[in-house]
């Protein structure tokens, strides 16, 4: 399809620096059946492994024109490829693009996502290989592959956690869910499509919707923590904290358990949560799409660890540890005082059920 | 979302066999936050480049529930994709899938589009290494990546053909065109949702629309001409022979002048045209999606090559050559006598433009 091709050429043709493209191994770019990549240069070449994942935001499923402006939507669907990579120690290198555009979307519109998207593939360095773009007959698709390489058997997968490890997350859990809230209840005033950032500014929620729209994944952290040798499991928090430790429980075959007085709560996320009435624990287990990562270290090194992150101005929580027993995740109730205070409650399985419910 | 890990688990867990995943280089598969996978063992190891691609498909814009049954959805998808690799001169290794499927699908209907997939998959030695099953508001859509390695610098382009070389086709083209003329029509007269293959049987067409539903890539024989090392210049004919003949004829600034009388008409799609009143030069140039290779190669090596491929059952097609001059593509007149005989007219850039036109 001519049209195609020339709108390709469009938004992806040279955007970006031909430094970026040579230093992740690319050999040719977009333009033909298909990319050439090889090992990148600082991957410890032909040593090193490769990584593969994908993951796809559908209109009125994953978010709506409320929710998210087109750029937002382009910077997510990257985003949390790269989370992926991350959440494997990897680092991430080329990425693939499917959009599937409305019909009556505006060239403008289009333009907007890939300016997102670019934007997040400069922020990780992400070389942008390929790209199908295509009609949809009604709603927004956008599915992106991300590449990336990690030391040859140094992978972390979610299955390596043991007892007596640490239970650990690399930043705030539930904003995403929070501002998702947020933007929900906006959108009903008809604050509009999207709902400007400045509204949210006015609301004291900036912050949240941010976290929604812009997730920023852990990949530095990630790397650090990775060369230490001391992690365990590694698993990105795309479905919620619960969703994802039962993973890494699951996989590992441990019990996981967190303790409520040291899980991160976000301020904003906590005042917004008293003002609408809400749990921001719901949101902390249950909302999903923080993009921050949730795993286990050995316990000797759990402080250092802490302190190698902090050094460099990134964030890391010690939530929990592990367990020996049954599969399973549980929470200590130790958070308030009151009735009830240090009790122990099971945590349901249940993920993040995407947008709708 | 507990749903979808389930659901991909049921239908993706455990399909291949593990001596091709060992094969293909899979470390991880399908399950973590992203598959590892290195080099192949038979990928000329480190030395090796690796190829990138995606493609997708959406319902009615690609396709619709008349002409294609969900398996066909699946091999297609892929196939597109493996066609790619192809014509890059390479091997296709892993693919990652997104699939987003609309919520009134009933299960059997998901499980049989991933079964058309694995068949492809399991035909071509491919390894399915990512999934992200979505759920969709209305229509389906299918988004393929597939990864493939060539030896390092042997990838084929586009931009190598030079005056004097001969351009071939590595099978018929605008079967698959002819195909989809007559499913339409098929589905109008109420045939079917699909339109069964016993219709078309019946009405001697099935050839064409397996050409559409089930198209064959031309893997191993882009290995045997990319061997040889006369091959100038490759591209898989996903959107007809004029569109493709005039990618290459920009990216090498050739002419491509083609010889009508050398074009492989099939005798089911030129039968299927007579009785149609259609035009079958029509479906050849523009009508798109047959899948086979257009490339270019030098003179001298042309007959050999095309007894080399013949030797293996492989079809090869010499159907004119690079000229020098602007960049564009010429047909030279000359299949039937009778006046404006062997007069030579642009082919228009024009491709496909997709299913509903």
């Amino acid at each position: 399809m001519l049209d195609e091709f020339a709108r390709i050429r469009l938004w992806t043709g040279e955007r970006q620096r031909s430094a970026l493209l040579r230093q992740q191994g690319v050999v040719l770019g977009i333009g033909d059946d298909a990319a050439v990549v090889e090992m990148p240069p600082d991957a410890a070449g032909g040593a090193a492994q490769w990584l593969l994942a994908v993951d796809t935001m559908v209109e009125t499923v994953h978010f709506n024109d409320a929710t998210m402006g087109e750029a937002d939507v382009g910077w997510k669907a990257l985003a949390a490829n790269v989370s992926d990579i991350a959440a494997m120690g990897g680092v991430p290198r080329h990425a693939l693009v499917s959009v599937s555009v409305p019909k009556k979307w505006e060239p403008a519109r289009i333009g907007r996502l890939y300016d997102g998207l670019y934007a997040c593939a400069d922020q990780y360095g992400v070389a942008i290989v390929g790209g199908d773009t295509t009609s949809s007959p009604a709603h927004l698709v956008v599915a992106v592959t991300v590449t990336g390489t990690v030391e040859a058997g140094a992978a972390i997968s979610r299955a390596g956690a043991a007892p007596g490890d640490a239970v650990f997350v690399t930043g705030p859990v539930g904003m995403s869910g929070a501002g998702l809230h947020w933007l929900l209840a906006a959108a009903m005033r008809g604050a509009g499509h999207p709902v400007p950032l400045a509204a949210a500014e006015a609301d004291g929620t900036a912050v949240l919707v941010a976290a929604h729209r812009r997730p920023v994944p852990s990949v530095r952290a990630a790397r650090m923590l990775a060369a230490r040798g001391t992690l365990t499991s590694l698993n990105d928090v795309s479905d919620g904290l619960a969703s994802e430790a039962w993973e890494i429980a699951e996989a590992s075959g441990v019990s996981i358990v967190l303790r409520e007085s040291q899980l991160p709560y976000s301020g904003s996320m906590t005042a917004y949560a008293h003002r609408s009435g809400a749990d921001p624990l719901e949101w902390m287990l249950y909302g999903g799409e923080d993009y921050v990562l949730l795993g286990t270290i050995r316990q000797e090194d759990a402080d250092a660890a802490k302190a190698a992150l902090a050094a460099e101005g990134l964030p890391m929580y010690i939530i929990g540890e592990a367990a020996a027993g049954d599969a399973g995740v549980a929470l200590i109730r130790d958070r308030q005082a009151g009735g009830g205070a240090g009790r122990r409650e099971a945590i349901a399985k249940r993920g993040y059920n995407h947008f709708n419910g």
